[in-house]
């Protein structure tokens, strides 16, 4: 699709520099093994600095991450998962498959992430966990929202997949959680060579079996007198709090790991050029009150998605004409999930979540992803000026 | 552990041509998108080409297609999966949670895969679905298979997972079966950057649902009058047989995709490679009566893995003495799945495998890949010589 438009909204988030792209050539030409290896553990390690935190897991992808957190929560059918209806598909439908009745909860209008009181209003006594999806790259309310859940004996999981690199108070996002899940797809602020995620928790119990769960339930063998008995690696069934977990394989290869490892230490630089870089469009249309945008100049946001409310009912008109007129591809994101056949088959297809369907139904969605050139910034704010004042 | 080894058990099986690198860091500078592209396409275009099938389907490992597989079996706790019992645990576990109950074949002693005989003794008026798996690279005795499948109206899945390339009858392994898998791990003749594998099913109505079973439920919407309306993709929850099946997210990222789509051409020249020098090691060892190997000098076999049983109960001595005295780390291969806490955990402790028992207590798995320098191979050889003399 991207080749007909001049600015596509493009599947891609970022460049790679010269020292990653020779780093996976060292690999592919010299390393013993492609799985499982040291950049395995450099990838982690480095995840765990960065963030401040005790144990990342470095998995296949950011919906691997969520399938291990719902496994973790040991579900059942009686136990409610509340998630925003506004976001991926990928943070919640783990926890229907693991057996959990999800509860809409709505965004507030002008963070357009949940906050403590759409949470709270949705709590009842089967509530078990509370899923919050840091969109378009913005720190929700984390303090009170921590407060909430500690209040309620609530688990509190952060889809941090698109705010990598964020703080609020001094804290990353995905620090707040008793878990945390990170995304590095293709679109992300970085990417491990297209998929790939990272899982972070709390709870040393689950540290210890994540590895397993990750890795077809593999684990070594204690106090071996020789490597080959009496099997290379034992399989095992692990256990939490007297319920057995399934295994998976949701690893990562060392190419991907060693990109990761690499990448992760210009985070910091890709957010705050995406973050000025927005700021300056925002500010350039501050005068058309027909967009509405959501205006964080700090860390709390990365702008990981440029994203504004088009008033009155225009934003068809607005893409319409930003696409045939102009060529650029602007998009709309997070269809409220509960609309999804996939949701209303599963009978959740009802929520009370006014400003979801709201900010969904005039969204519009901007190409915005580091490698774009300043003079195609320029073009898309000249296009979006000429747009507005047109319809 | 393979610095401590002269000649380690590596895990890599091969080495990247230039062409390869080089796609590689092309799509790292220059790809619009890093995962769900071109590439995507090109690689399952040339699997199915290579094999002669009508759907391939890339994954993010050999356990995830075999995950699906378990999938569209639609499985209840009554049915039965005939599975041998020496194999990976991924060949079992899948079916394992989707409810299945496993029932182990044993291995015919020469061949090391079962056969039509081992599986045929397991059937049951409840048997569902047979997995024949093609250990070490050599293909099981299909025919006989597929028509024991056939007569008996039992689905059968191939998992060619070592086997990629074989043929048997002038067929490849992989196109006997109602669905096959192929793996493309870091050990394996072809490796996607150390993760991936390939789902082929023959059921049209299976090739539709696959590709929203491995990407997160998504589908495209027909007939759509703009791009973004009312969202850009739909998530749905499909249906086979009146039964509703899960998605996942089994994505293989673009440089993956596309290393597959250019080592699929080498895989004929890597399987002649590692069989032609499998047999020169197999013959000039050929007065040694205390290891027994399994010599096929065609395309029924690619020797993933060269290994032999060890007679006379001198299998820990012999890897002992290899171990201790030549530096090479020889290994055993694949306890018998019964065995692992794993399985004993579900009941699945159970199983009448003579051979199985047998072999396993007594086999030695050498070190063998692609870049194995000859003069390894010739030390590899004088080793084993002067440690069979000593023993």
């Amino acid at each position: 699709m991207s080749s007909s438009f001049k600015i596509p909204f493009k599947g891609r988030g970022h460049s790679y520099s010269q020292e990653e792209i020779d780093l996976v050539v060292e690999i592919m030409s010299d390393s013993d093994t492609l799985t499982q290896g040291k950049y395995l553990q450099l990838f982690e390690q480095k995840y765990r600095e960065f963030l401040g935190v005790d144990h990342a897991f470095a998995m296949s992808s950011a919906t691997s991450a969520l399938e291990i957190a719902a496994q973790l929560l040991i579900l059942s059918d009686e136990d409610e998962v509340i998630i925003p209806s506004h976001t991926y598909t990928s943070s919640a439908y783990p926890f229907v498959k693991k057996g959990a009745k999800i509860v809409w909860a709505d965004i507030d209008f002008e963070s357009r992430v949940v906050n403590a009181k759409t949470i709270e209003s949705k709590i009842t006594n089967k509530t078990r966990a509370v899923v919050v999806v840091h969109l378009y790259g913005y720190i929700a309310d984390m303090p009170e929202i921590r407060q909430l859940c500690t209040d309620n004996d609530l688990i509190l999981i952060e889809d941090c997949a698109q705010s990598l690199g964020t703080s609020l108070g001094g804290k990353r996002a995905g620090t707040y959680g008793d878990m945390s899940i990170f995304s590095h797809h293709s679109q992300k602020n970085i990417s491990t060579l297209g998929e790939g995620g990272v899982l972070v928790v709390k709870n040393p119990k689950f540290a210890e079996i994540v590895p397993m769960l990750r890795h077809n339930g593999h684990l070594g063998y204690q106090d071996q007198e020789y490597y080959w008995k009496p099997a290379m690696s034992n399989v095992d069934y692990p256990k939490i709090n007297g319920n057995y977990i399934e295994p998976n394989n949701y690893c990562l290869g060392e190419p991907q790991c060693a990109v990761g490892s690499m990448i992760i230490d210009r985070v910091d630089s890709v957010n705050s050029l995406k973050r000025s870089r927005a700021i300056q469009f925002i500010d350039d249309l501050a005068k058309f009150q027909q967009l509405i945008f959501h205006r964080v100049d700090n860390e709390r946001h990365n702008y990981q998605h440029l994203v504004a409310f088009v008033q009155n009912d225009k934003r068809d008109q607005f893409i319409k004409k930003m696409f045939l007129d102009k060529g650029i591809q602007c998009v709309v994101q997070y269809y409220p999930l509960h609309r999804y056949p996939y949701y209303i088959k599963h009978d959740l297809g009802e929520a009370d979540c006014p400003n979801t369907e709201l900010f969904f139904d005039s969204m519009v969605s901007f190409p915005f992803y580091e490698t774009m050139k300043n003079y195609e910034i320029e073009y898309m704010l000249e296009s979006t000026i000429s747009t507005l004042k047109s319809i």
